[in-house]
């Protein structure tokens, strides 16, 4: 970049007389003036506009905080297209989007300096754990700031999710509504606050149903293929009167291994058991069968992120107290090929 | 963000009195300097490190520039995982990653102020086009900068990208030692030299076959699923002896629509047509056959471009006359089955 040194160099004036003249300051002859102009303006000279941010308190730039390195961002599906949907809304305000990426929530603790050191407006934090140490941190330093993939009970924090007790009682209705009853939940990461929502979700689903809660078909997993393998040959392992008709997974991630165990033990889908899933990854209509899930709205979550914090940077007062906002965004269930009616034999 | 401001006033002193307590200058006492010290604490003040950046002319952050808003960064499979290898490298230094998006170069060159401001010590230019208005400014101004996704022959700079000619020539001599002669291809968007350089590696191909150059089976098409289903269509409609035995595809994107093309009119893939393409992106181990296709080493090309960036940055002199480097890193092919043997009659 040229500085106003190397200005001065080129032409032949001290940096003072530059700064004089490139600011319409000082007391120098306007020939002098116009040269270092001329000089300035031929060597692509511009004002450092980090500096101006700096005056003006807008960098113009939010930041993206994702406490996880996963194997790969856009194979994640969830990561990859809310960051999508960020860059997008971005993009059409002039934002800048700053990705911040440490592999857990406490490194990310251990660097706040560098989060809320004044390089971004504010912050918009993915999928933050339940006992996620940056809140209390930026809501004291009053850094504008919204968390999605989670909708805690906290009224001083911008919220943006989906309704996750909400999608699990639907996907729970929807499988009543085949005949099912004897439906398994694999649930997800509990360190999540949505994993626990889908779980109470599919505790009421239950309860709407007249189902049996049989704690043998609940069982914990965590957002992970293997998993749901693992859980899925146990549970196939049954008798045939105890083995569920249906599962249902926290997640597709969960889903995909079911779906490979099925295929490995012979079990038909949906014909012998019905297999839903959440969040309609990237591969969910690639399986086989083709899975039936709920879709998050991922750019609508990354965008309305993105429109928070601005509206609140932009706020005259944005350093006031916090005052935050829930927003669940509308997900869709979509019918694919894994479910289907409940097999007539196993009908109590 | 708390401000010396807050701090005066919950401190109950003047602005000066904190900035000589904070800064460890002026004359006052120890009581009001410990004081101020501890209200700025409790307040969660910390200094801007932005200010501080600006000092030291390094602010740890490297713009990622996209000239184009693809449906989605993720779906694309190049940008996401180029993306991916980036941040993820950047997060590995400590380097934030600040996307540029917009939907041409031609609207980033009108938005080359906010590219060149100071806040990014360099840039990473993703895929630029052959005439890509950047360049030269940003060499005038000599920010640090790195393209990837091209190879262009300037060696005043950071360039990344697979040895796409040398992809070309390999794909082609799988395909003769197959026993493959009439082979068609399928070109990408002329506008990138990758694209040109892919059609060279086809045409160098052909005379290592010692096949005969037929311009009709060396068609125009795009990065265009659309482009590719219209053009097999034609393909297929030719005199058997006339069609081609095996489409090669400038990207994995056209040979999709070749191969959504082969399913509609019942052509067998490989039996009657063998389809190639680059790129090996997200859907291609999930398509109808699954795709045969070169790898590009999406992570490592982001990260190389990456560490030249931070390379190039800490150089004492990093604002010097830029010197280039070329790095072409090894794409790998992955053979699945839409690749096989000519048909015996097609032989000549």
């Amino acid at each position: 970049m040229v500085t106003i040194k190397d200005i001065a160099k080129e032409a032949g004036v001290s940096v003072m007389t530059v700064s004089y003249a490139l600011n319409e300051t000082g007391r120098i002859g306007t020939a002098t003036r116009q040269h270092v102009k001329d000089v300035a303006q031929r060597m692509g000279y511009q004002p450092n506009a980090v500096a101006r941010g700096l005056q003006r308190r807008r960098m113009d730039a939010i930041g993206v905080v994702f406490g996880v390195v996963p194997e790969t961002l856009v194979f994640d599906g969830y990561y990859g297209r809310v960051l999508d949907g960020i860059c997008r809304a971005c993009g059409e305000r002039k934002q800048k989007a700053v990705i911040f990426q440490e592999p857990s929530w406490d490194a990310l603790y251990d660097n706040l300096s560098i989060l809320a050191d004044g390089y971004c407006d504010g912050l918009i934090l993915i999928t933050p754990l339940k006992d996620c140490p940056l809140i209390e941190p930026l809501l004291r330093k009053r850094i504008p700031f919204a968390i999605v993939g989670d909708s805690r009970e906290d009224p001083r924090v911008i919220r943006l999710d989906i309704d996750n007790f909400g999608a699990s009682v639907s996907i729970m209705r929807h499988l009543g509504e085949l005949g099912h009853r004897r439906i398994a939940f694999l649930q997800g990461d509990l360190w999540y606050l949505s994993s626990e929502q889908r779980h109470q979700g599919y505790l009421q689903g239950l309860r709407e149903l007249e189902a049996r809660y049989n704690p043998a078909l609940d069982i914990p997993c965590g957002y992970d293929p293997a998993g749901g393998y693992q859980i899925a040959q146990n549970l196939m392992a049954l008798p045939v009167d105890e083995r569920p008709t249906a599962i249902f997974c926290s997640n597709d991630s969960i889903a995909y291994g079911v779906l490979a165990c099925c295929r490995d033990l012979g079990v038909r889908v949906p014909e012998d058991l019905s297999v839903i899933g959440i969040d309609d990854k990237l591969q969910s209509a690639g399986t086989t069968p083709p899975l039936t899930t709920l879709r998050q709205p991922y750019h609508d979550i990354g965008r309305r992120a993105v429109e928070k914090i601005v509206e609140r940077v932009s706020h005259p007062d944005r350093h006031a107290t916090p005052v935050g906002t829930l927003e669940l965004l509308p997900a869709e269930l979509i019918l694919r090929d894994s479910v289907g009616p409940a097999p007539r034999l196993a009908l109590r």
